[in-house]
């Protein structure tokens, strides 16, 4: 549209999808025309009022090409972005930790419009640029991509370790890619086979979600977002072992923590990771996302595609804008 | 006694003070004559029914002298054991971490009897020498010395660093006798300000335990057994941050675990520690145990010791057998 409005989608009370101004880009920001954009469990959590006190524009997943920037050379580059927009000054900012800046706002989640919509704007510094030999699918999942590899930053994980990888989402499957390229021998509860398929070609032994894996594991990663799970996890731990915990549970589920006591089991909490890291490892990786992409709908039918999104099994579903 | 049986604190159905069996060593095995024991946590839980499937002599703590041995150069030393009894060939044998040998027997607690008695038999190789400069309430406190130190083993805490102490009985004040002196900046939070008193020596903040502290730390210490506790000691775990957790909860409280992914914060149980480490920690650094001595008992009177030692404020409960 040339009127100065666009379409996206808004939550304020309930999800809608509208026609709303085009967003301004502030000295520093640059502004995107969003071409490609996909929903997380975070995205989905927002929409059913999960994340108390969003209003706005959701979304955070995205890829699109630059239309202004005080910077000229980046106009007409197809980009991302970190989505965490830092204060550059704080303690964790210095220590290369802008995605813990107490101040941050992030794109879509906190504080800030995200990219179901045709237009965003975003930080400069956030901005990364997508070489052409990366698909806009790819371009999409690099956030989540992201996300998964920052397992890799906080533990390490050798060619001699058993890893345990619970749930085979749209997250548990980029981790399997990214877990694998250490060596380790994976083992992956999942409860579709039908993706196990899909996402053959990665070498684990898998197993139904409802088989319990008897033996105990160097590293467990616990994606399933399930809180029942996490029992699970933690015996599935060995003693000294690390349990990696990816999933935010809704409400306070009840923990028999003793075991992580008696057991010296490690929890390490994970969250977002390093784009960089996320784009290179895309570049070195054969990362195959066709399988994790389950359908596409316009921009303007992003409610339907919430819907979609959410039924059980479900895998990454788009946001097309053209 | 000298026809063959022994005074002893029994648990069947309810704890009591009776007469037993004298206990025989196997080969490999010395016979301790206890001369001082200690209660704690554990103890009561274990005389409350909190820990299934033990039956016979509690007790842990304790320093004795070595009546039996096949090492006859052991006999009249003054001991106290390493309570973990592993099999020596495991993986975690093998690594140094017999404490967590999957079919370990442990002194008191698992499947082997413990010190609430006249006489003991322990492994020889569990068996700790305690030089002439540690008095017999010291020798009794290097179990949960051990527990304390074994923090330090598992997490770097240096002097830049900020620490907060929740929870400050008989093993949070242990506890801060080993953290300070990794020259950080301690924050104390506990319920009693007469021990803070008593135990003044130790250079830190002390807050009363009703009062929030405001802030977060790099390392956070649970020490409280107070599943209430837990939630606060996330909440004031700085982003990045550690956060020890010395405590096991009866039940399965429930636990906001998303600021721990949030924050992508590191949680590690601690249990037990190294003996030796913490003699030459109470050889080395003036640790005051007086403070900590509530009250001793004589070994016939080991239930009101447990009633003594179970109500709120009471520090360590000795019991004497002479």
């Amino acid at each position: 549209m040339t009127d100065g409005t666009m379409a996206a989608c808004i939550i304020d009370d309930t999800p809608r999808a509208t026609i709303v101004p085009k967003p301004r880009r502030r000295a520093g920001e640059v502004l995107i025309r969003v071409t490609l954009a996909g929903i997380c469990n975070t995205d989905l959590e927002i929409v059913r009022g999960y994340v108390p006190g969003f209003n706005g524009i959701p979304g955070h997943e995205f890829v699109g090409v630059v239309e202004e920037a005080d910077d000229s050379r980046l106009v007409g580059k197809r980009v991302t972005a970190e989505i965490n927009c830092a204060c550059g000054q704080c303690e964790y900012c210095r220590a290369g930790l802008g995605r813990h800046c107490p101040t941050r706002t992030v794109i879509g989640i906190i504080n800030r419009d995200g990219c179901f919509a045709e237009y965003m704007a975003v930080p400069q510094e956030n901005v990364v640029e997508i070489p052409d030999t990366i698909s806009a699918p790819q371009a999409v999942l690099i956030e989540p991509t992201a996300a998964a590899l920052e397992i890799l930053d906080q533990v390490t994980i050798g060619k001699t370790m058993n890893v345990l990888l619970l749930g085979y989402g749209k997250l548990g499957m980029l981790i399997a890619h990214t877990l694998i390229t250490t060596g380790c021998t994976l083992t992956i509860v999942g409860k579709h086979p039908r993706k196990s398929r899909s996402c053959g070609n990665i070498p684990a032994h898998y197993v139904p979600a409802d088989d319990f894996v008897d033996g105990q594991f160097d590293v467990v990663v616990e994606a399933t977002g399930n809180p029942a799970v996490l029992e699970r996890a933690i015996a599935n731990t060995k003693p000294r072992g690390t349990l990696v915990l990816k999933s935010t549970y809704a409400g306070n589920p009840p923990v028999n923590l003793s075991p992580i006591v008696v057991n010296e089991i490690t929890l390490v909490g994970s969250r977002c990771g390093r784009f960089e890291a996320a784009l290179a490892f895309m570049q070195n990786h054969y990362t195959p996302v066709e399988p994790l992409i389950h359908k596409t709908f316009p921009l303007t039918d992003a409610v339907q595609a919430f819907t979609e999104a959410a039924k059980p099994g479900a895998l990454k579903v788009l946001l097309k804008n053209e």
